[in-house]
């Protein structure tokens, strides 16, 4: 699977979903394209989905909360007969690199996650409506709904079959949003995990799998009325219009990703990407009517999409680069005043938006399972939501002053009340609260600093940076970083990071991504799953896996 | 490592422990004999450990509790010179079986939990005097101590070099005690578990990494001033006479271990274990007095202790059995009674130490990664504590009625306050909160039948069990199910298990078995770690780890 994986795409290119609008309701079909597989050797049967059916689902979601403000609920149903999807593609699954199959239930979970959160935070609800066979991944797409239908016709079923048919676990969120979404009882879930054919019907509703069951004679009607109780219950506003989200400016180099407003530059020798962000090159919009005429090309917008599609690049097509290093340059006063006008009008459907933007991207920064470094440098601009990059960095070097030969502005670290409160980390916490979990008061005594540039030695009093180095140690303290970090296990690397950066509370989020992600990833090494026997690999050959029986 | 590994010892036995007693404190002397190693091809240098030696120290830790209920601080301390300890002996790792290092991590893991919670359970506080190299294990080791103290003599250190050095995790709780319970800077915390020297000195306590430093001519004396403080504060009775905990009654036969009142049956082609608990068959002690005279002999401390060796004999010694299956043979009432005089003198230290044994013994049920089911048959005493076997299974198979040629009562489950309280969960929930996530009334209806001997139909209505089956379905269901679950994966199941057995809150516990362990699970499996070139493998070679440099 060597070939570049692009995550960018628009309603024009979409092979897998149909979108139709009724008013305040959208109705939401996965029809998959059996030929349409993002790679060669499989073809997507019975709705089963590969990482490009899930890439143009991750931009309809998008593409609803920021086009289609009017839209409150969306119904999310199978548009073949008699299956509603048979979830992830299991010959792409076991044809698949290790990395890809990590990479791919990362990112549909971050998917399902943004799904949910449409409905959490910004009152677009998605229902789901099930007929036919609603298996595996396809049962986990309608876990992430805020309500299930399914219709009782004696055979339509809801099934997580992945362990006993293919010996893995089922890989987005289905064993926690079982028991910790719907709060399953624990011996049924046993059951329910352990029956390929799974549950249907009455038993389906009893054991708390699906909301509600609807004869088929009644199922449009019951899903009718209720997409119209979720809009009449969301706080959405009516009759705005959106906001186009354009096409990125975007060009490829051979070690070079460069958008408008972030450019990465990759070091192979050194396995390594900077990824730079530029800071707003014009003054904040006046109003929210300013932000809204500049619609996808408003610098906080622009920016967020941009570092967004840079992380997924780097994710999932750039595995032999270990660290990235988030650099900044520009105004920090400029990246102020740009958030400022979305917290003050957070009221407002599209700050609103564009702030929860920024909390989604910064949280995927968070899950990158790459070393993560911030530089502070003369001339950056880390204010507001670029400062979250320093804070979810797994350390920060900043410069000390003037550098000799830099006419830049030394290097300044500024906060805004968007560093307490809007950019939520999965845990629940704001990356600083996070940061100074033994030492909440300084929290507070960085809030009492909100707006003032800081230099290098009040950043570091304050616990906002690691490591603060002047003109004399600079270059060599950070080279010798570089190379140590470089030279680490990859594996112990992710492990680690994957313990230190989520302290304090878990939320069904970061079990998904912690438990779950991380047995997931265990038994996707094991051979009883993807060995020459193992039941992945032997999946459709008519031959059940050979397991070697030992408990670990 | 085919040899049998025996879980019981005595202080007779002890070859790397010393135990010294003043008043209310005790000094633990950790002084590792080199030869001593569990199995051939390691020697145990520099207070390095292997499971042996942990071994020792949960026994330690567990007649202390019983034996010495006036001692209120445990000081932990090296008995060699100039290292406190190694950690886990890296050739021992390098050469296990990913079985066994998988299952040393675990009970190394119980055994530091237990550690912490006699000091909050019991009032029973464990310090560490550090002086020399505390690293990897070592540390860990200081970490669930409730105070740490390091000497600032410019050498002694406190260390995680698994990652740079090993390109493995800490693996007993150290990622997850240094961000969650000392709450090390997440920034810090990298730069510590990435820096194969450690911190000492100020640094160490600046990073809260340790809880003070002590100039290494004045730290005998602040140690002993220290170890009074928490003395002082304690809230353990002074002067009680002990209970000497006898050697269990145990005798090993090819498919059975016989206790005197548990009995373990092991069905090698079903690949499943029979774990029988004998109910009491003497009346509950009249009196606290009894109690304390019965000593070790009385039901409920025995039954625990027996089970507690069943169940590290069965996860360490018989890998390929899958499945446990608990049954119970008994006077019900008779278990009530038993457990009654232990809830009604929580306040006397005897009784509550055993209330917390079985919390202890049920946590190892509930994290052991073996299928568990619990048969409620005819003649059974599922009451209490035992009924929390029934909790504990991913699911529960109860006999409803009379069977054919079966003179002995009909099977029942009885629910007292104990399943309401004492014995929670490492989530922090009772199993019967977390059965009822989803339906919070139905712990409330179960409450209010306490006392009464439930039928299968009223337990299964109740939601305490999972199937209930009578006379003419019994055997066939039991068997389906039996042959179904020894043909899943072991792998699945265990991944399976793992998420869904702990739904709710997460706890620092919750954490380290789940996060911090599924990940060192999978890093134990990476060839960066574990293959021929890898880190682990290469120790001591002089040569580094040879890496696959693609993140996952």
């Amino acid at each position: 699977m060597g070939k570049t994986i692009d995550f960018q795409t628009d309603p024009s290119r979409y092979r897998h979903w149909r979108l139709a609008f009724d008013g305040d309701i959208a109705h939401l079909f996965m029809d998959v394209d059996e030929s349409g597989g993002l790679f060669e050797g499989y073809a997507l049967k019975l709705n089963s989905y590969d990482l490009g059916v899930d890439i143009e689902l991750a931009d309809i979601i998008q593409r609803l909360r920021f086009e289609h403000p009017e839209v409150k609920t969306v119904v999310l149903q199978s548009g073949k007969e008699r299956v509603f999807c048979a979830g992830a593609n299991i010959r792409m699954l076991g044809a698949a690199s290790h990395a890809h199959k990590v990479n791919f239930c990362k990112f549909t979970n971050e998917t399902r996650n943004a799904l949910e959160a449409a409905g959490a935070e910004s009152g677009q609800h998605y229902i789901c409506a099930v007929k036919g066979a609603c298996a595996g991944g396809g049962y986990e797409l309608a876990l992430a709904c805020d309500h299930i239908i399914l219709t009782d016709d004696g055979s339509s079923s809801v099934a997580l079959p992945e362990v006993p048919l293919l010996a893995v676990l089922p890989g987005t969120g289905g064993l926690t949003r079982v028991t910790d979404k719907r709060k399953v009882r624990r011996d049924l879930a046993d059951v329910f995990c352990t029956t390929e054919e799974g549950v249907k019907g009455k038993r389906a509703k009893e054991w708390r799998l699906v909301d509600e069951l609807a004869p088929n004679s009644k199922f449009a009607e019951v899903v009718a009325t209720r997409a119209k109780e979720f809009a009449t219950r969301s706080s959405r506003p009516a009759g705005v219009p959106g906001v186009t989200l354009t096409p990125l400016a975007r060009t490829f180099g051979e070690n070079q990703v460069t958008y408008s407003s972030v450019e990465v530059e990759i070091d192979r020798p050194r396995r390594l990407a900077m990824v730079t962000v530029q800071g707003p090159k014009e003054p904040a919009p006046s109003s929210i009517d300013a932000l809204q005429s500049e619609g996808a090309e408003t610098w906080t917008l622009r920016a967020a999409r941009e570092l967004d599609d840079a992380i997924l690049h780097l994710r999932n097509n750039e595995y032999e680069i270990g660290l990235l290093v988030f650099r900044s340059q520009g105004d920090p006063q400029r990246v102020v005043a740009h958030e400022k006008l979305l917290l003050e009008n957070r009221s407002h459907w599209l700050a609103n938006e564009i702030l929860l933007l920024w909390k989604r991207v910064l949280k995927r920064v968070d899950l990158t399972s790459r070393s993560l470094a911030t530089f502070v440098e003369p001339g950056s601009c880390f204010a507001g939501p670029l400062a979250e990059l320093a804070f979810a960095a797994d350390r920060s070097y900043m410069a000390d002053g003037e550098f000799e030969g830099d006419n830049r502005p030394p290097a300044t670290l500024t906060l805004t009340d968007g560093n307490f409160g809007p950019y939520l980390m999965s845990n629940g916490l704001t990356r600083l609260q996070t940061r100074f979990l033994g030492e909440p008061a300084k929290t507070d005594e960085a809030r009492a600093r909100v707006g003032a540039p800081l230099d290098a030695d009040e950043a570091k009093s304050l616990g906002l940076v690691t490591f603060a180095f002047d003109d004399v140690d600079w270059e060599d303290e950070v080279r010798i970083f570089l190379e140590e970090r470089a030279s680490f296990s990859p594996d112990a690397m992710t492990g680690m990071e994957a313990n230190l950066r989520f302290a304090g509370p878990e939320t069904m989020e970061t079990r998904i991504f912690s438990r779950l992600t991380a047995w997931q990833n265990w038994i996707f090494q094991r051979p009883n799953a993807v060995g020459d026997n193992g039941a992945l690999k032997r999946y459709g050959t008519g031959l059940r896996g050979e397991f070697d029986m030992r408990r670990v």
